[in-house]
């Protein structure tokens, strides 16, 4: 079951002829073993992206090692890029409140190792998330986001994540909105789970409008948080049908089950270095 | 594969203590076999809905028989009512453009008898559509729309509908918006199929929209046309998976299989009378 | 949130005219209000099945009062019938193994009082679940089944469950195959999550078996547990999709995502009353 | 809307270090600007899949002089392989029975030339799609399938395929079985719409099959026509949610829904070069 370890290349540039005959060369060269490539080329702006596992066995050589002898190739053409290594674990924080059933959702993922990451630690500005969290051995913190003074607050979760050194943040139904300077630091590092089917239904109670609106399909929606609210590019989204019968609490129950698929797809592709965003869209190479 | 003739009573009414008793006790003193019951008590505006399918030849009388018969238990609880007869065709006259795919698949419906409906005549503001309507035996009108009289072509389209004894307006991507007076004239009578998972993309170039967007599902609703824009009770509504990889061209032909099929299901429902409106919500009784 | 106390009566008996009428009539004499209530009328099998929902205020009697009232009514039709009190917790014995997710999902949901119901104790034939189990206050109880001598492990679990009073027994992923005299005793009572979408890829390694025949979209089934494996009447399904590029360990994991969402909708269900077998079919009323 | 002419090169052979290089460095050399590129590597049986789409335009090469270049390096890696043109017409032959909803819904994507394909006629068992075909301006042939003389009929369907110079056989709901040798000699070139889930409910009256199960779902399945009825490679399957209440009648009108989608996307898949049979699965490259 274990995959062997391997690296992933991911990057983008400007579309031209060659770019994956001198990358698909430059691994060949190396010995490098394909496990799996997607590229994707947008005709509207003209960009290329592509994402590739190399096993690492094949190429013998230490991730520092292949990113020196790839960079010349990324300056040349002009590359936005990166390479990681599947031996390093993803250092991923998440923020919670008092509604767990994304936290649980996850601590399930992690426990099982479906997601092979390392979670140092679990905010949260209530305390009702303390004993599950504690008692899977992970470090839980209590962070109140006053009504008055919610940059004391911001600043504490900041500085936590930095000591733990987080790679990835997550708001696993945090419902509390990010001060913007703070969305702009960690821009593409921060994903939330929205409980609409964004753009419908932005902001707050989305189960309440899309009551009111008599939708016949509720939805959740996995994004980058960026400044404005609920208006980050979207990584994942699914539905789930209602009907008349239900009430708001019916749509809330159901929409659960959604948030939970949906986030951990979500994340899933952003730890595997699938996700890359082009302008206010994502790309997410399969 | 034909079911036996029945008639269908429907209504909603105050919710109180007695609605179902006392309406069943009616049904069962004539002697009717219920084939299909269906309520909804809504909580919030407190308003009970219910639909009955009753055998005819459990009755043995007629429907004007049995709505002289019923009408006193129907003020007495201060329905909103009607009765109709499985025996009687409805009349759906259908408004299209120059995409033909839900004319097409409307056809085929009525061809085989899935849509047990006349369809008096097809209407479009192109010439398009009239070689496969005329085929079929259906009449055919061409009406223009014109950019600065547009008055003209909808009293047109008016006196056709009337003309026919139309019961019902399809709108199946019409791509013209009708005039406020007409849609107060004929409320609940007029479907349209957007094409787009609404409250999102209203208006002109759904699938820009979506694009634009970068939504992961791309979504169509069938819903009664009333005289603002795209905001009419919502029958029915349904999705698909789209990715990064799809150009609008492939939205828009992913999002015809679903018009197709999200205005053939709403069209049902309402055709089986089984659409109830609750303010701006429908009931839809199955 | 909390809806008010409410009795469930649900009943099946041979079709004939009248039934509605005095069912109705009978909680109507009683003042009883009906807050929901659905009906099936089976035509293959004459069978009619109803389920309504009546506030125990408006009725100031209490459950057995009402049963007692009742009980000449379902003699004169032939009922097969059950009353339930919401207030009263339906007790739930969770069997589970080594892999979690089920359990951590089912878990997740009582906590929040999404199922408000009792779980007295969770078994297993491994000791992986015990920790946590215990966390949330819960008895927990290692059974091993050996290779050999299977019998004793499943009387082991038969004397737990009825030492704990339990109503309805769970197999969360418990991957046992249960006695045929333990399926007879307590037919209807216990509930499987079948991780293919059933009748395809019975019996072991249902994902495997996806995998070799190449089907584009895997499932999970919720049933109830009857002699033959997994041949019981369905209650609940779904599916997802996969591709070519997933290989059994990603079915396995996109596999569980269903397994989690179709047990907790059809242990739903069933909680509620709204499950009556139909001789290998179930109805679910709504 | 009219994408630019391209060729489609898609081929499979035993994986190893540095195909997509040999292949992606070809191209380079020809100057070929790549639109689109996918690739699948089986861990199991060891063989690598890859499709790419090259403007013709940045090639300035015909396809015959494409094929003569790239044959030395197909040659070199073993290769199962094809180039296509999109200037160049796929000719599709229907073979059709009663129920038309299929032809109906093939026909329409035809005409709207969202398949951009020829259709040089329409054969059918019965008479009832001859006037919705000729409309159409395409041939139609009757050729009846005797039931002790099934030989004639499909010995006169070969000869009208190969006279008509036909690509792809489409069996659009045609209800016959296809002898064994037919099977074989078109292996590939054959696509059939099954009306359920397969591998569940193969052979007669699935939907039978599926009302007597129970099942809260039914599907359609598009797979590849090979000697052993309904089991050939699976190209695209789906599914559809019914309920208790739906009749034999019911399922099969819900099922229609689903067959017209998944016989399309199959079909695209296979006109597009998207499909490649690896064992008895599809590799369905997007």
């Amino acid at each position: 079951m274990q995959r062997n370890r391997f690296y992933t290349l991911r990057f983008s540039c400007p579309d031209r002829v060659g770019i994956v005959a001198r990358v698909a060369g430059f691994l060949a060269e190396q010995g490098g073993w394909i496990l799996r490539s997607s590229q994707h080329a947008d005709e509207q702006t003209n960009r290329f992206f592509m994402r590739v596992e190399v096993r690492a066995e094949s190429l013998g050589i230490e991730p520092a090692v292949l990113r020196e002898r790839f960079a010349p190739i990324a300056d040349e053409f002009g590359m936005d890029w990166r390479v990681s290594d599947s031996a390093v674990r993803h250092r991923v924080v998440i923020l919670a409140s008092r509604q767990l059933h994304c936290l649980y959702d996850l601590l399930e993922r992690w426990q099982c190792r479906e997601l092979d990451i390392d979670i140092p630690c679990v905010i949260a500005n209530h305390e009702d998330a303390r004993g599950l969290v504690e008692w899977h051995g992970i470090d839980f913190h209590h962070v109140p986001i006053g009504r008055d003074d919610k940059a004391a607050g911001f600043a504490e979760i900041e500085r936590l994540f930095n000591h733990y050194r987080g790679d990835t943040m997550v708001l696993a139904r945090f419902m509390q909105i990010l001060p913007p300077e703070l969305c702009r630091r960690y821009l593409g590092r921060v994903l939330n789970i929205h409980h609409s089917f964004l753009p419908s239904f932005v902001g707050a109670r989305p189960y309440d409008q899309a009551y009111q609106r008599g939708v016949k399909l509720i939805g959740a929606t996995c994004h980058y948080v960026t400044e404005e609210l609920d208006q980050g590019p979207i990584i994942e989204q699914d539905v789930n049908r209602v009907s008349h019968a239900d009430s708001v609490t019916d749509l809330a129950r159901c929409g659960k089950d959604i948030e939970k698929t949906v986030l951990a797809r979500g994340l899933r592709y952003h730890l595997e270095d699938r996700v890359m965003v082009n302008g206010n869209r994502t790309v997410v190479l399969r």
